[in-house]
């Protein structure tokens, strides 16, 4: 079965978009190493995300999960709700909690690897110990204030560093979370 | 003229220490790149830090910025107070803000380095504009709280990652501050 990942590219100051959570240009600007995100974007089997990502428009027509790669994506919410299709993608509404939704994520992803969209997700997953790896991007600028990627979990996490690329201004860090 | 730099161990989630700032032991944890670190050691001409740090015991014989090495030290502060000697260094302590420490500090290095001590002193340095370069060792631990090494400067800055050097479990990054 495959593994549960958190894949973001993140400022120095920790940060994953600008305070109105709508502002993500500054994360074009930095390239990374395409043949890394290559590499992870083939792994993926499913993906994750919060109700919150997916009300607030962040999820378009014109912007959609890893640029609509067809795969099957489920949504953390509190409301039950009949799948939604967008472009390519149908999105499936899961009320029996984080733990369940990973279950049917990994589930449906097969030998495939479950990636989580969103701060919140990524957080509420980190803290159910579902997550099994971390990839971030850094990128080289302090934007000052945001949404934080990791915030303050609470509790602390050891991890291991897999491997470390430095591609033009971005290095990605691929961990694992040591249990 | 040296550079002002700031030069941190810091983990994925932002914090130099834990909430207490006093259990800096999961810093010596990690290695990270010798020849880097001692580079970086050499270049040093001035060190300055808070009055907090140097206060609350941060500064002891047995804790001395930089293991005792004999630069002048300067130390920002509301409250003027003769010069303190610690084991081999002795600590001006200045009260015309943080400016006029950099400064004091830039005559004192000569061709050398200023290095920052203290996420309160790099913050406000990065905030006035002072500071060249900012050297980052990425531990692998989520802390989950404590020391955050930027916070929420509330303005962004835009970087250049000069030179990036995994050793072992850590990464170190070197950006310059783009003006």
């Amino acid at each position: 079965m495959g593994i549960v990942f958190i894949h973001f590219t993140m400022s120095l100051d920790g940060f994953i978009s600008k305070p109105d959570g709508m502002d993500i240009a500054w994360m074009f600007k930095y390239g990374g190493d395409d043949e890394m995100a290559e590499r992870l974007m083939g792994e993926i089997g499913a993906v994750v995300l919060g109700n919150k990502d997916f009300r607030e428009g962040t999820v378009t027509e014109d912007s959609l999960p890893y640029g609509g790669m067809k795969v099957p994506q489920f949504v953390v919410t509190h409301h039950a709700r009949e799948p939604v299709t967008i472009g390519p993608l149908t999105f499936t509404f899961v009320t029996d909690g984080i733990e369940q939704t990973i279950k049917l994520a990994k589930e449906a992803a097969g030998d495939k690897w479950v990636a989580l969209l969103g701060a919140s997700i990524a957080q509420q997953c980190l803290k159910a110990g579902l997550v099994d790896e971390i990839v971030v991007n850094l990128a080289p600028i302090l934007l000052g204030d945001g949404i934080s990627l990791f915030d303050r979990l609470g509790s602390e996490y050891e991890l291991k560093l897999e491997e470390a690329v430095t591609a033009g201004q971005v290095t990605t860090h691929r961990f694992s979370v040591v249990r």
